[in-house]
C-alpha cells in the first residue's frame, strides 16, 4: 500500500451557531491528527440527512461546541490511524465512517472518528451507496427486528416515500409483512405504488383519517413507525386498532403529539420513541456484526438509496436548498473531491 | 344458614344518558335473578370513584346499554346462587363484588354479577372498607408490581392525596421505594407530610416545575403512575431523566397530553396507559388469588380508605356533589340499607 499524501490543511464545511443553514460556511482549516484508536479518512461522499438538518437547527439529541464541522455519515479511505489494535487492520480500507457524539462531523475533505466508527465496507459496495450504508439502512434493519420482535404481520410507516421508507417497503416485502404506507403527495403515491406498494395512503386526501382507520382495522396494524410527529401521530393513534404503538423517530412537522388519556388508558396504546444512536448502543459486539454485514450484502438491492444531485462542498448552501425542495426524491451528496 | 328473604322489588340508581350526574335518577325496579355461574348479592355499600364519574359522563372505557345502573364495585353478602360449581361456596358469604361489563351496577340494593367477580372478604374486612377493596387498592398493588419489575427506586405520582395516593404511598413506605407526591393545594402536601410522605410538591407553587425537575433528577425517578393527563403529564415527561416512563391512569384534568418529539427519540421517553380490567385480565388464576389474598391482608391497614360520608341510595346527588366538592378528603360511601 503506497502511504497517501496528506495535506496540513482541507476545506470543511462548518457551523457557527445553531440557527440553521444560514450559519453555515466554508473554512480551510488543519487536517486533524487521528489519537489513540482513532483513524483518519478521506471522505469520498457524504449525504444530507433529515437528522443533519435537524442537527444544524439544534433540534438533535445534542449539541456539539461552535463552530463545528455538521455531518453525521459519510464514506472513504482510512490514509492515517492512531495506536490501538484495529489500527493496521483498517489502514487503506474503503469504509462507511460515523462521527463521533463529540468532535468534528463528515461534511470536510477529512474526518478523524474512533475506530469503532470506521466500518469497512464490502468490496461489492460503491463510495456513494456506502456513504448512505449507516443511518437509513441500519434504520431499517432495526424497524424489522422491532417488527419481528412484536411478530407484527401489517406496519404503519409516515413518510412512507423516504429514501428510509422505501428500504423499508422493501425489507418487508421479502418477509411477507404488509405495510400501509402514508405519504402527502400524489407523486409520492404513485412511486410507491410503481416500486410494488400495495397500500399508500395520502394524508392530504379529504377522506384520509376514514380511510386509515378502515385499512388499520382490516390489517390489524398494531405498530407504526413515525417520522412526522404532531397531528399526524395522534391521527395515528385514533385510526390504529386497541394496543397499539406508535414509534416516534423523527419531527419533520415541527409539532407536538397530542394523546388523549382514554385511549392510553382504555385502548393500552403507548406512545415512545425511536433513536438509531441508542438502538445501536444497546446491540452487544457479535448483533453489531451481524446486523452490518446483512445491511452490507443489500446495500446495492433492497438497502440502496436513489441519488438524485451531487455537489461539491463549497456548494453546501445550494446543496440543502436542493435537498430541502424534494425531500423525497432522492438523496443529494456532498463530494469533497468533486 | 337461614335463607334471605329476598323481595320483588328494589331501589336503585338509574343512569338514563352519558351526561353525566343529572341524568341519574331513583327507581324501584324487579330484583335480578342470578343465571348460571352467577350470583345474587345483597349490596351493603358502594363508594363513588373517579372511574365512575367518568363512566356517568360517557368517559370511561365502555359504556352500556341504557337505561342502567352505575357503580363498579361495592360489598355484601350472597343471597342466592344460580348453578355453577362456586355457587353452594359463595351462597350467604360477604363478599367485594365488582359488576360485570355487560350489565347494571353496584348502586342499588341487589346486583347479580359473575362468580368471579365476587370476591370473598376476609373475616377481619368490615364491610365498609370490602366495598372499597378492589379499585383503589389493586391498582396501588399493581402499581407497586410494575415498580418492582422495573427495579424502580424512585417513582412520581400525581393526584397523591387521593385515596389511592394515600395507600400507594404506604406500600411504598414498606418496600423502600421513595414517592416523589404531586399535589395541587397546600392542604393536601400537609396531609401527606403528617402521614409520613417525604416529598411532597404542589403543582400550583410558582416554582412548581424547577422543583420537580431537581427532585426527579436527585432521585433519579424514571416512572410516574399520572391520574390527571394533560399539561402535568407533559411537565412529567420535561421534568423526568432520559427514559422515563409516564402510566396515565386517569384524565382527572379533561385535557390532552402534549409530548414532543424530541423527548421521545432522543431521551428515550415513553406514555403508556393502565386500565386496572386490563391488568387483572393478564393475571392467571394463581397471581389473581396471590393479589387478593394480600390485599385482603392488608385492607384495614395500608390499604384502608377514609370514609367521609354515607349517604342512602336516594340521596345520590348529593352524595357526588360532596365527594366532587374534595375528591381527596376521604371517600364518600352509598349505604342501600341506610
Amino acid at each position: 500500500m503506497v502511504k497517501e499524501n496528506i495535506p496540513d490543511q482541507m476545506t470543511a464545511v462548518v457551523l457557527d451557531s445553531y440557527t440553521g443553514v444560514d450559519a453555515l460556511r466554508i473554512e480551510r482549516r488543519p487536517v486533524p491528527q487521528p489519537g489513540p484508536n482513532e483513524v483518519l479518512v478521506k471522505i469520498a461522499a457524504t449525504p444530507i440527512n433529515p437528522s443533519d438538518l435537524a442537527f444544524l437547527e439544534g433540534r438533535y439529541g445534542f449539541k456539539k461546541p461552535t463552530p463545528v464541522v455538521p455531518g453525521f455519515e459519510g464514506s472513504g479511505t482510512v490514509v492515517s490511524v492512531g495506536n490501538g489494535m484495529m489500527g493496521r487492520y483498517l489502514n487503506g480500507k474503503r469504509v462507511a465512517c460515523v462521527s463521533q457524539e463529540r468532535g468534528d462531523g463528515v461534511w470536510a475533505e477529512y474526518m478523524v472518528t474512533t475506530m469503532r466508527l470506521a466500518l469497512p465496507l464490502a468490496a461489492s459496495v460503491s463510495l456513494e451507496q456506502g456513504a448512505m450504508s449507516v443511518v437509513n439502512p441500519l434504520t431499517a434493519m432495526a424497524f424489522l427486528t422491532l417488527a419481528k420482535e412484536g411478530r407484527h404481520k401489517a406496519i404503519v410507516q409516515t413518510a412512507a416515500a423516504s429514501a428510509l421508507g422505501q428500504m423499508f417497503n422493501r425489507l418487508c416485502k421479502n418477509e411477507g409483512i404488509q405495510i400501509i404506507n402514508i405519504v402527502r403527495r400524489e407523486a409520492q403515491k404513485e412511486l410507491l405504488k410503481e416500486q410494488g406498494a400495495e397500500i399508500v395512503v395520502n394524508s392530504n386526501d379529504a377522506n384520509f383519517s376514514q380511510h386509515l382507520r378502515d385499512v388499520c382495522q382490516q390489517y390489524q396494524s398494531r405498530i407504526a413507525f413515525d417520522a412526522v410527529a404532531g397531528p399526524l401521530t395522534s391521527q395515528l393513534l385514533k385510526a390504529m386498532p386497541s394496543h397499539s404503538k406508535v414509534i416516534v423517530y423523527g419531527g419533520l412537522s415541527y409539532e407536538p403529539i397530542r394523546a388523549e388519556a382514554g385511549q392510553l388508558i382504555f385502548e393500552g396504546k403507548s406512545i415512545e420513541g425511536f433513536w438509531l444512536t441508542r438502538w445501536l448502543s444497546k446491540q452487544n459486539f457479535l448483533q453489531s456484526l451481524v446486523t452490518w454485514q446483512r445491511a452490507q450484502k443489500l446495500i446495492m438491492t433492497d438497502l440502496k438509496s436513489e441519488i438524485r444531485k451531487q455537489y461539491p462542498l463549497n456548494e453546501v448552501h445550494d446543496a440543502i436548498k436542493e435537498y430541502q425542495s424534494q425531500m423525497t426524491g432522492g438523496k443529494i451528496l456532498l463530494r469533497p473531491t468533486l
